[in-house]
């Protein structure tokens, strides 16, 4: 549930999320936005791979990291700021692909929202698990304060 | 233990991770490899950071990644592969400071390594812990198969 | 893949897991096994609560921790230990119900098997999610050497 | 920074955690209560063990679960309700020993705490590590609301 509406929420969360020199660098895009679900990715290229070709672990912690963050945030409230307090994440086979394609869902609204990730190497036509991640998200209400 | 000598084993390392594109196009370095020790950094520059002018978290991640499978790696057989199978990162205070510092210990050698990873942003004269992390690195034997 | 038919695996599993003294002391059961599928449940009792009357969190992590490794298990080749590597819970809602089941299923069999975990309360009709986990398991060929 | 004198929070606290049903069923004990730290402790005895005769993996992670929570109990501050929300452990070494140990210490304060433990195994004079693990407690003010 959120006291603003979803069209100026993802506006805003675009915004934000494009604000990022990281994710310029990085050069990932936002595919889906729905309340509850976020769907990130990025295109192979060079500079983002490991010494055997394939996508560098990083890349995927990466798209974990925002895509979890802002599937939590799609159902921010008003008052609400929202920080990843932390994630695991469980490499499972080579991103051998074309694309790395991260799709987190909300498990698990409140103030400590919990997501769960799955991240995808693009094969082709055959989308192939090679990450699954859990993370939560604090959705702090109030003035800031340390901690 | 291992079979190699450290300084022949620390030269094919910093070949090894000097060779990703994604560590050129993040910019860190290995600042120290020592057996069961990688430190690794990269500074601030606007590329690296999020909307709040902040590191972002995925920078935190790909530090985290890299640093935790070369300190496994230091302790690397000759006929071992060191893949990274899973960490958690907790982020625990924002990271505004001029340098990101990833200190990387290993806790269990093995074939199921244990590293320990504790992650600093310098401002100053400080060194402020930002976040922490714990990983699991496979050091696999044999011929390569499934899983 | 195994070596060993599924009925003669199952077998030496139950035997197994009820030969734990803390399996019989928690009260568990095995309730469902099928290959790459454990389903593991204990029903309420004073003894496995803690001050509010939910279950206790550590009851949720023995279920974790027993149905993950023993969904990995039902996977093993004859040579195989099953080590648990580690695991990471989320503890999500409260667990007031009459009975608390946990449902692991491999994500990715093979040496670094990865299995996931969903535990839930059981409230009348209802089965509430109360606890996501993701657990890493060593299956680990050979003679038995340190680590 | 707590708003309660901590001879009082530690009564309370040592008070709330024997009267968990399960802590007694376990048997464990509190050994060491101060500020940001939580000891706790168990005595080897075949109903905690699993069919090697180790110490169950569940002990361990009840272990865990109750000494974290505690650990960030004890800078509760008055309005505070305290729940643990995740945590993620590494089982390194098998627990042989006597008596199974659990040293939890706050790495930092504030309304999502973080939390890392060391788990030992006592055989004879030696305190071997058997596992290690990182918590996220969250320590929630105002009035109770779901998530």
């Amino acid at each position: 549930m959120t006291d603003i509406d979803f069209p100026t929420l993802a506006d805003q969360i675009r915004r934000f999320v494009s604000g990022q020199g990281f994710m310029r660098l990085v050069g990932a895009e936002i595919d889906e936005l729905a309340p509850g679900l976020c769907v990130m990715s990025v295109a192979r290229r060079p500079e983002l791979l490991q010494q055997d070709g394939l996508f560098h672990g990083g890349v995927t912690a990466f798209l974990v990291d925002n895509a979890t963050t802002t599937a939590a945030a799609t159902r921010r409230q008003l008052d609400q700021r929202v920080l990843t307090a932390e994630y695991k994440l469980n490499l499972m086979a080579p991103a051998r692909g074309e694309r790395l394609i991260c799709r987190a869902s909300l498990l698990k609204p409140g103030r400590m929202a919990v997501v769960e990730a799955r991240v995808f190497s693009r094969e082709g036509a055959e989308d192939k698990l090679t990450a699954v991640a859990l993370a939560t998200i604090a959705m702090l209400s109030g003035p800031v304060r340390q901690g």
